[in-house]
């Protein structure tokens, strides 16, 4: 049973991917550019169920963009996916760059802004049925780092998703970064005491709220990234759609440890991953 | 399309209002009585949807009642709504004035404490099912200012709520401040760099939660409006029915802004509004 | 209609009952060893219902726990309960010690492990589907006190949770310690002005959420059980499943007052509860 047969992405690849751009300098300001293609993939989610998602550049979720605060941010949008979509960037931007307009098959776009504040945000299409375009797959990170960067860690993304396989508004599978039980299957492997940072996304649709549980262990939260000091500490924690959070933590002993929702029906339908820890 | 058409009251009007009461000193001490009337009206929820509401006032939400700490709270409450109904506050009181008690049709009573302690408080009906006595559209806020005013600001009530139109314990319609739509189609007009200080309450019934979500920007949270300076800053927040927070933020740039809880399930039947910044 | 017909335990015996286990010392450290055995009962829910539980030791829910951090945590397992069952607990331990392997019907084993951190942890089976094994009643509350204990207050357990009982995987009932209505029909009696201390944990199945709300109160917030100090205070706070807290508050006046979810389709189908103050 290997979930990746037919896909070209896998969550192993999505894990610790983060996208800087291409970088440019424009009167003497760092400008990223990231070009976006909103496109249409099929994927195996398990041996039996195939589906078929809008996505950004071929990928669910969509590449983890990431920039400084305050650098500018340039994205080249381009539809290829069939019908009119958009990006919607979570962050300060101006009205004109909100990406809530149709943009046409086979048309493009730019949107820029001023990544700020720091902290995580993310983005998805804005076009109505919204539940349907984000379900789809048309979403990712977009981490936005502080001036004076965060400790050294093992940093990874962690996006929790929901997939309605029949359109009845209710979903029958999950995910963790995009393909149900892949890192049961395949545990992250990390290193014993070594500081994990985790950039934890719900974008689950229809179920209005899911947990993040991990196991065995306490995660320090600083909630939507704004904090450089954590303000919880806890092994559950309750995320409505959109909501996300850097999760710190770091496993004192060797072997295996599971995360997931506690809403247990949501686990258990995909959304479960496990860490192997090495000693 | 106009969702007022049949509606006496509409969330515009409701949006900025505030009821302070009828003001009298008895002892040296500040009492604030309130005129309050359970009423049966019909709203148009739409053009396609007549709703009959039980509500106060004849208004969904009701009156947001608005106080200092420590003024005395006077509430006369006569049913004129067919059935029986209550209004219990939060807030801190004793177990005579919480409320639960059945008022006959036709029948008044007066419930009265201290206004305390400061925060953002609610008062809705407490007649089983409450589930229906509060969708049908029997409550409102009740805001307890603390003793040294927080700072001037552009001030509105924003209420979530949803409406089980054919009676299967299941919302189809949802609202901000009473009417489905209403603010996509009229957006709130707000000053550029104005401060916009938020009264939100979730008022949902049937869905455990929702979020609130806020385009381009990010608010800063007090919880339980329970605080003086915030303690989060973010721009899609959790909250349970009956959860209620100040929010505060303002827009650096002109155009239009939307909000909307962020399960687009929700959002997409109603509960969506939008703001037109005016530079 | 007495709930407790048939009930060997009721939730007046759960409510303020702590197990501190059997203490010995080793090597000058306190050990202290529970003896938990999975056991089937019926219990009786209301005049009505009759359910099939999984639980541990004839009670649902199961012993409250309780130890200090650091002290040695010696759980002997012994599984009478006719299929596969395992304790998980939350906290930090070992992956040997995680609970996440079958027992086999008759079989033991020990789980081992040190009280840490201080907090409010549950433990709960782990075997698939989670959902129906924890909705059976295969669970229970475990407290790490600090090392400096908490002021002296009237402490007691309060477990949310819900009964599946055809089997669709919706709650028809709900309780709190157990029992459906268990404390509208027999308040919990304080005392006024006494400190209250209440480990409140969301152990409800197949709803995402639900909040905790207190009448004519406030309540000042633990999260997690994780801090000496509060860090929110409100009357209503939402709770993904196995979230958990510890909420302090006394009350002012004597009389009667009702706690529950403000979710009141949960609340009115038996998760709903009174104090009785007196004075
Ligand atoms: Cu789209
Ligand atoms: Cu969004
Ligand atoms: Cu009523
Ligand atoms: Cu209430
Ligand atoms: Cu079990
Ligand atoms: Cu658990
Ligand atoms: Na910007
Ligand atoms: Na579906
Ligand atoms: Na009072
Ligand atoms: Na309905
Ligand atoms: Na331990
Ligand atoms: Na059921
Ligand atoms: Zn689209
Ligand atoms: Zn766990
Ligand atoms: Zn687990
Ligand atoms: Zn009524
Ligand atoms: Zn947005
Ligand atoms: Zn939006
Ligand atoms: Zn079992
Ligand atoms: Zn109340
Ligand atoms: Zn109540």
């Amino acid at each position: 049973n290997v979930p990746t047969v037919g896909n070209d992405i896998n969550p192993m690849l999505v894990l610790r991917d983060f996208d800087y751009g291409t970088v440019k300098k424009e009167n003497g300001r760092t400008v990223r550019e990231f070009r976006l293609t909103a496109k249409t993939s099929t994927i195996e989610l398990n041996s039996a169920v195939t589906f078929n998602t809008w996505n950004v550049n071929g990928r669910v979720p969509g590449p983890t963009l990431r920039a400084k605060e305050g650098d500018r941010i340039r994205v080249l949008f381009y539809n290829q996916a069939g019908h009119s979509h958009s990006l919607h960037f979570h962050g300060v931007h101006r009205a004109e760059m909100d990406g809530v307009k149709p943009i046409r098959h086979g048309a493009a776009t730019v949107y820029e802004f001023d990544a700020e504040p720091f902290g995580v945000h993310l983005y998805h299409c804005h076009i109505a049925p919204v539940t349907r375009h984000v379900s789809k797959g048309l979403y990712g990170l977009f981490i936005v780092d502080p001036p004076k960067p965060r400790p050294p860690a093992d940093e990874m993304v962690m996006i929790m998703a929901g997939y309605d396989v029949n359109d009845d508004n209710r979903n029958e599978l999950y995910a963790l970064n995009g393909i149900p039980d892949y890192y049961m299957m395949n545990p992250i492997r990390i290193y014993q005491n070594q500081l994990i940072r985790m950039y934890v996304l719900n974008m689950i649709e229809f179920d209005v709220a899911a947990t993040f549980h991990l196991h065995a262990n306490m995660f320090q939260v600083y909630p939507t990234g704004r904090t450089l000091k954590p303000t919880q500490e806890t092994d559950v924690i309750t995320m409505g759609t959109a909501e996300r959070h850097i999760l710190e933590f770091s496993f004192r002993y060797p072997g295996k440890y599971m995360f997931h929702p506690h809403q247990d029906a949501i686990a258990e339908n995909g959304c479960m991953g496990q860490f192997e820890v090495i000693s």
